[in-house]
């Protein structure tokens, strides 16, 4: 049966202020009325019950988690005792759906991505389903907008032949982030996708490559898989990370392995990774602005200008230029310094201001 | 004896979101502690009791400068019914001064200037004295800083010999605000100096002057005259100032006046016209930003950030930018449309969001 693993991790610096430590990128509304995590439970709905259901996300905000989504069993939501990378993520969720269901099929996926059209990603998940029951890894390539450089790419290889539906090809090889270089060059070729970050495949298929290439991943594992359940398991968990190194999925697992598939998105896909995102995803006015809450532009252009109902904000003679305006804390800075509000985040806990991080 | 008259109008819109229509720029600490207005009142307050300080202002505002100032007699705060221009003003405030002591001499400033340096401030006055009792009308010339293009300038000619002290020097004539290259090249010229908007003459000289340039307006003030004091004097004011038209003093009495002179100022003097005055008189960070409240900055450079100390705004790679919290509205826009914002404020309202206005 299919069960869904969503790794719920990464505070989503680059969406403060808005998002907080206590109040993660995932958590909140960031394009649309629901929050990000809600809307990858509401997507997969259809095709996944809440019972099947596992969220992965850190102990501190496990209990945040089951508020978000209160229709999950509780023991559905696992807080990790502390961030150990997402090969150890996956291998954690995949003991545990096998320990509920030996035959189960797993779409892991991150709980803060974006998606275009939901029937389309749900096709994309069946058709990914029905070759990870062939014991293929699978991933989901995303066809590239642009040369970008903060995602890793797929080389795809001879179509796998199937239905009608999404494309299926055996995967050549992954592709670290790229510099720009390699990414045009990528981009070109026509046979590179971006890495979305969603895998599937079966969970015994999962464990069995743990085994193999990451031994003591595995062996943590097995040493975990007795406990699940009972009253010790956290205290399992907490030893056993302790001993783990930290490590992708990417580079413990795909990379390495031979049997692996890409399916072709026919949705469109978004990581949201900072607030130039918004661009994409909100209304604009006249001028370009992308614009949220009570604005009031005068000669601005290409603007993302975030606030609530009552407090306004003024862009006067601005150009790209981004304003987020939240009740303790506002953030102005030019688009293309966006991914470096996660460093500015950074330099505010150095320097001591913890209350507005 | 020496009277002041404080002719305090204006908006200050260009001070928005700080200053509103409720609180206009003077009754708000800009630069320093205290608000403009009581900065201005301590300036002469070693030269002038209260008794003989006159404010002049809006209807509206009159009970907001009472309560600024709580040592004037409420008397002497007056308000203008409708704003009329300064030659209007100047003229009100004569007939009064007049009244109450017709040997007066007059200091006319507005309320929301900045001067640097106090004492010399006062010895200006005092020198302007000794040639008012010349019945001379006096101004102060403002050594030009650059070539601003938003203040009138003054052509001085001979110079008036007298004692130690501030230099006088009779005017040669008045310049309107001017173009760049006529700015630069007066300013080249070192025989111009900008008008700040201070005069000084006594009661019966200045009435004299009204009388023959401005009939209709000294004609008003005749009328004005006998209901001072009585119970129907703001009836009379109000009806006396529905007749007039808007007149400044430069076009209605400095430009056409035979006997005008010039006390060089030996005092910094700013008007603080709007934010990018910040620089000049706040404390900057190392980076050059001039920073008030909870403000953090990351590679910013030549800013104007003000925030209170509850709310913090961070400004992240940018350039001559300025940013202005309040708690129901944020003003983002680069330096050089800081001019603007008073257009901006106007838009505000044309758009009905006078609640921010």
């Amino acid at each position: 049966m299919l069960h869904a693993v969503l790794m719920i991790g990464g505070s989503g610096t680059r969406f403060w202020p808005l998002s907080r430590k206590k109040t993660p990128k995932y958590l909140i509304p960031i394009v649309g009325e629901k929050s990000m995590l809600e809307q990858t439970v509401e997507r997969i709905a259809p095709l996944v019950p809440p019972e099947r259901i596992l969220c992965i996300t850190s102990k501190e905000m496990a209990p945040a988690v089951r508020r978000a989504l209160p229709a999950l069993p509780a023991k559905n939501v696992v807080g990790e005792p502390m961030g150990r990378d997402s090969a150890t993520c996956v291998a954690l969720g995949a003991v545990i759906v096998y320990s509920r269901d030996p035959e189960a099929v797993m779409l892991c996926m991150p709980g803060d991505s974006l998606v275009g059209d939901a029937g389309k990603f749900r096709a994309a998940v069946l058709a990914g389903e029905d070759i990870a029951e062939m014991n293929k890894l699978v991933t989901f390539g995303i066809r590239p907008a642009g040369p970008e450089t903060r995602f890793g790419y797929i080389h795809r290889g001879r179509l796998i032949p199937g239905d009608e539906g999404p494309k299926v090809y055996q995967v050549n090889r992954f592709v670290e982030k790229p510099d720009l270089a390699t990414a045009e060059h990528m981009v070109r070729s026509g046979d590179y996708y971006w890495n979305s970050g969603n895998f599937m495949w079966r969970a015994d298929v999962i464990l069995k490559e743990l085994a193999r290439h990451a031994p003591d991943l595995h062996a943590a594992m097995e040493r975990i898989r007795p406990a699940l359940g009972t009253r010790q398991c956290a205290a399992v968990i907490r030893k056993e990370y302790e001993g783990l190194k930290r490590i992708s999925i990417d580079y413990a697992v795909m990379e390495k392995a031979e049997d692996v598939a890409v399916v072709e998105a026919e949705f469109d896909w978004d990581d949201v990774g900072s607030w130039t995102a918004l661009e994409r995803h909100c209304a604009k006015d006249a001028a370009g602005n992308a614009v949220a809450g009570q604005v009031f532009t005068l000669d601005a252009t290409g603007c993302v200008v975030q606030t609530d109902e009552r407090h306004l904000v003024a862009a006067l003679g601005l150009k790209d230029v981004v304003i987020v305006h939240t009740p303790d804390a506002t953030l102005v800075c030019p688009k293309d310094r966006a991914n470096d509000v996660k460093k500015l985040v950074e330099e505010l806990e150095r320097k001591g201001l913890t209350k507005y991080s």
